[in-house]
């Protein structure tokens, strides 16, 4: 038994050989058994932490877009304009997630089906938690006139509706294929997205629908 | 044994067929009996006409995609502003297969996961038709300054890209929820990518990536 001294990180150790056992047998042969196992520990200890295997699974996927937010958090904190930084926090978000599923054989939806209402209900929830970040940057860019936006909310969820598709949802990492071109094209979806379409005369004003 | 005078006919009436019955008992449990039971013709004369289940439930999908694009090209062809008609599309292009899958109770990932990489080579094809017709608005778009855009193939691609998470791909109709907040999303993200964020000051150039 490996000694830790925070609670915290006996979490996170034992989400981390979740995140192995998961990518090794998938969730349905995954058994409490196995994490206890693959962490050194007894089975006890992890009910400590967490209600059984499906909290477990959970908590692993909350731990991705925790992580995920963080960096979302500091890109949103850093000086670029705010135009680069709602782009760099849209790369992010798909990269970061492409980078998590790396080891796993299947999509997430395949590898999760057991969960999936819960999966589902839990989507909404991260995707609010992403929101937030993109919602404060959207602001401020408002405020320096840096950004022409209405709602915030409306165009924060706009804009994560428009890169959702290259989330790691239904695809497996090999039918994601490869990290460059997926990089390509979230920048080209954020490009479009922050530079719009519309000509730019001055005669023209523009329309809001 | 209806009378069908015409190869279309007869191709059309079968497909309706397999769209009833993968709705009815799902792809793996539908038989060539009984689609030519449903039809009410025999076998052979469905494999006159298509190779096998497999073909009979490609064909079907591509058949939804043919339909699309006729609605596509309809509305590139309208007297509409070019950002109108590009807004359209896209709403058409996710509102009509959502429609199209109203009778499934499985997503189409789930539905047809037996048929998985045929499929996706198959949403390879669709999405390059959808593209050529949006491809084409917008470089009319161009030429009659109506629309900024710089390489509309790029552009095209982004459009779609930005607007596939919104399809019924690994979602169930009960999943995907209400038409109306549906076409709500499709329309924020549509004004979004038409509209652009950056402030549009006399002095800024837009910079583009």
């Amino acid at each position: 038994m490996r000694e830790v001294a925070q609670r915290e990180d006996i979490r996170d150790i034992i989400l981390d050989a979740v995140d192995a056992l998961l990518a090794r047998y998938g969730y349905k042969k995954m058994t409490m058994d196995d994490v206890a196992r693959e962490v050194g520990i007894g089975k006890g200890t992890i009910y400590l932490h967490f209600v059984g295997k499906e909290d477990l699974t959970l908590s692993h996927i909350d731990r991705i877009v925790e992580r995920l937010c963080e960096q979302l958090e500091e890109i949103a904190a850093s000086h670029e304009p705010a135009q680069a930084r709602i782009r760099a926090m849209l790369q992010r978000r798909v990269l970061y997630r492409f980078d998590c599923v790396q080891h796993y054989t299947q999509s997430l939806n395949d590898l999760l089906s057991a969960l999936r209402p819960s999966l589902l209900l839990r989507r909404q929830r991260h995707f609010q938690q992403e929101m937030d970040v993109f919602v404060k940057v959207l602001e401020e860019g408002r405020r320096s006139r840096q950004l022409r936006v209405q709602d915030a909310s409306e165009t924060a969820y706009a804009l994560l509706l428009a890169t959702n598709s290259l989330l790691p949802y239904s695809l497996s990492p090999a039918e994601l294929g490869e990290r460059k071109l997926l990089e390509q094209e979230v920048t080209q979806v954020a490009n479009l997205l922050l530079s719009g379409l519309q000509a730019r005369t001055k005669k023209r004003r523009l329309r809001r629908v």
